[in-house]
């Protein structure tokens, strides 16, 4: 929790952002759906992503997988905005991570694909998911400065989360 | 360089945003100066930045590294700005990882600094670099909406850098 404190203040994440992602919640919570369908819609048009979600032997991507997948997706976009740090929280950040490293990818959907996700897209993916979001922010009342204060907590909200699934690709003390 | 081009997707990183990068050179090039003393001014206010440029014995900043490694930063301001993704920049990205890793951090100085920059602050810096940076995208005559864009593509830059940098920090096979 010492360790996520320093991290947070490197990210100049502040209570501000706090505010910001809870505000979000309330503009995201009936949307999911239609943001999971621009995300798979990028994810499906990209082969580099699309990879991930592929049957190892066959290369063709597994529907299943996909749809397993997009169900937890929907509620860690809430997850995101409830914005609640804590070692539960924190414990559960590095169980995601290992679930995209090959020590965990495809155990919980017990499906045969591809062994990891590599490290490399996992810190990029905050990039395409916070650009599909941004629109979605804008959709209900909230002025246009609210948006970009919701936008840019989401930004440094994605980026934490995803170096925090970094660790388990990391040299032993080296994190 | 193949990796590359599947990483610049993942991220959204177009043309317009290499466009975007070059007008910020000569916005940026006599404001260097003036950045990094922002930018020093953040990470002497943050003990867990400065951390790494202090003496491992006493735990005291060394003013002569921070002195030298302030004037590479300079120059990186405008490597960045020039976006010429070629094999040369490539292999440059890698030395810059190796030199933040302990495999090769203050050996350039020689410098008796702490062994390394931790893997998680090098992708988190993403935030206050470029947050850093806006204020002085908007200082010359751009369009605010050219800023914008400015600022969105030295994010998708920085993130893109600070993935590469990572590289000796991941496990064999992983990245």
């Amino acid at each position: 929790m010492t360790d996520l404190k320093a991290l947070q203040t490197t990210l100049l994440f502040t209570e501000e952002d706090i505010k910001a992602l809870r505000q979000s919640k309330a503009i995201l919570a009936d949307q999911t759906d239609a943001i999971l369908d621009v995300w798979y819609g990028f994810v499906a048009s990209t082969p580099e992503l699309v990879h991930f979600f592929s049957d190892a032997k066959t290369g063709r991507p597994d529907g299943a997988y996909l749809e397993a997948v997009r169900k937890r997706f929907a509620l860690w976009v809430l997850d995101t905005a409830d914005a609640n740090y804590d070692q539960k929280w924190l414990d559960w950040q590095y169980e995601i991570g290992l679930r995209h490293n090959r020590l965990k990818k495809n155990k919980t959907d017990r499906v045969p694909s591809v062994a990891q996700v590599n490290f490399r897209y996992i810190p990029a993916l905050t990039i395409p998911v916070t650009t599909t979001l941004k629109p979605f922010l804008a959709k209900k009342d909230a002025s246009a400065a609210d948006v970009e204060k919701m936008h840019t907590a989401w930004v440094k909200a994605v980026l934490m989360q995803s170096i925090l699934w970094s660790q388990p690709y990391i040299k032993d003390g080296e994190f």
